[in-house]
């Protein structure tokens, strides 16, 4: 089903009202879902509907969602989210932590008691749309054992930077500290594969190529304990530091199992302190044709800025339209109904 | 060889005076090479005193370092280090950054213009022993190929952690965005053994397994796009931003190819902003706690925190002296005669 970004956006946001969000919160979380499914990233675009309509009725999910200033000092802030739709909280922290950064230099946000943020490269894209350098980053349910560990305690640990570049590209790294994401073991068991050496360890504690023992194990982590310890400082400064959920405290947003009490953290600093716009964007132009101009390894066509693919994709569904699954769709549909306003 | 902490550090000290670096620099240098030979990371030890040897004498390296303010400014902060030793720029920059931490909650650094900083770990520890939070990254001369590329282009872009926790333990993550050093497959060739799959890709940019195709190659990043990622945005942000050296342009420490150009960054924040210190040492003595008591996967016996093993080594230097090549003491014992100041 091919759908334009202003219906889509224009029907999230009608069923988040009708869930009882405010109208102007829920501009926001359809505007952030909808860049997910444009950029390819359905698993944080309006997919999440459903979780969200399933968390509030399940009471595990407060709505309309309120953010509340916690501390607001010199160039820190700590939010609190009140268990509201994670988007809410993530945009106000990441709109706080860009104004420190012009008036400071640098900026730092925490945010707690918040659910599923989405897609962080919305957040570091739109600090980059803004001529800021942003870092962001959060915890997640467990997937992941420490090192040396066989029992899930960090979870994904997604971390997020984004950098404002001339042209018509992007720089936006968007990444997790697990080697893949659990959706590509499941897509391997379904599909009756073995998944490749390195990806993940059965309940036992012993890698293993098997989906379906994986399934029942730990993600490992990109470069073994060098992942582990990011994902353990990620897990350190947005869940424990910012009086958030932490370690195995960390719920799943996907299951009814207590409020997640995720917690994120945003630093922006200012290009301009260090050097004058012009030139800023004269060497980062200058960097991109340089790294695009490296001979290709075999098997690749093209050196890709990060974020660059999703990036390229948001484009197209500007162009052309928002690819939706057809099953999501008549979800979508679905709620519509419900909140009065079938589609036309 | 064993020597005693202290004898070592006056080794150093005499050696670089003589080199022409002042005795307050002297001692800074001193005591951050001794740490990290205290810690088993050798290559950033006193063996680096013949490096900065043969850089001066070629006139790639600046005695006695100086250091200039280029920008200091509320929260934010522009250092050159003028190709002098790259460990008294980096403590001048990782001591401005505390103090803005102290001030506005948050700081950040750069550093231009330096050379080598020694093991990273030294400087986020620092800053955690003052109950701080640090990041520090650098970039480094070319051994790595931007994901889907087959020249060298980034460093092995280090980057470290440090985390300020209660007890006789540390919290100290520090890393390189490629899965091994170059050391590790020199150390293969050496002992005529194959190297794992996944380490480095030859000078064709096809995976292998032989040290010495893979010495004519590049380095693989953690992660494979996800490491490129890391290390190119710690290129810019450490390099570029900071007008310093980055990409190709970057020169090795240990080859007399130029001045080196590096680039350092330094963030650091501090934990009382977000909640009372007593509140986050009794967090984090729970969490390393529980972390700790994850059951142990095959072939483990202990779950480690970041740098821990280094911190052992180090109280276990302290206690019995430093273990040093006895090549290596040969050198610092012709450097000490060549300083007027025989080992006695």
């Amino acid at each position: 089903m091919i759908v334009s970004k202003e219906k889509l956006e224009k029907y999230a946001q009608t069923v988040l009202v009708h869930f009882g969000e405010t109208k102007e919160n829920a501009k926001i979380v359809a505007e952030s879902m909808v860049r997910a499914d444009m950029r390819g990233v359905t698993t944080h675009g309006t997919y999440l509907l459903e979780v969200i309509k399933k968390r509030k009725n399940g009471q595990q999910l407060t709505l309309p969602t309120t953010v509340s200033v916690v501390y607001d000092q010199d160039a820190v802030a700590l939010l609190d989210g009140n268990d509201g739709i994670g988007m809410v909280g993530g945009h106000k922290a990441l709109d706080v932590a860009i104004e420190k950064a012009r008036i400071y230099g640098i900026g730092m946000v925490l945010l707690r008691n918040t659910n599923n943020v989405g897609t962080l490269s919305t957040y570091t894209q739109k600090a980059a749309d803004q001529g800021m350098i942003a870092f962001m980053c959060g915890n997640a349910a467990p997937s992941m054992a420490p090192w040396g560990g066989m029992e899930a305690y960090f979870g994904t640990s997604p971390f997020s930077v984004g950098i404002p570049v001339p042209g018509d590209t992007c720089y936006n790294a968007d990444m997790a500290a697990t080697v893949v994401a659990r959706g590509k073991i499941r897509k391997a068991l379904r599909q009756g594969k073995e998944i490749p050496a390195g990806w993940a360890q059965d309940e036992n504690g012993a890698p293993t190529t098997d989906p379906a023992k994986a399934m029942k194990g730990t993600l490992f982590p990109i470069g073994g304990p060098k992942g582990s310890a990011i994902a353990m400082t990620i897990d350190i400064i947005a869940g424990l530091l910012s009086g958030s959920n932490y370690a195995r405290s960390v719920k799943s947003f996907h299951i009814l199992d207590g409020r997640t009490g995720l917690g994120a953290a945003f630093i922006v600093f200012d290009p301009v302190r260090f050097m004058p716009r012009k030139t800023f964007d004269k060497k980062m132009d200058g960097y991109i044709e340089d790294v695009k101009s490296v001979k290709l390894a075999e098997g690749f066509t093209e050196i890709m800025l990060p974020g660059e693919i999703e990036y390229r994709k948001e484009k197209e569904s500007e162009k052309f339209g928002i690819t939706i699954d057809e099953q999501q769709y008549e979800n979508l549909k679905k709620l519509l109904v419900e909140a009065g306003c079938p589609v036309e």
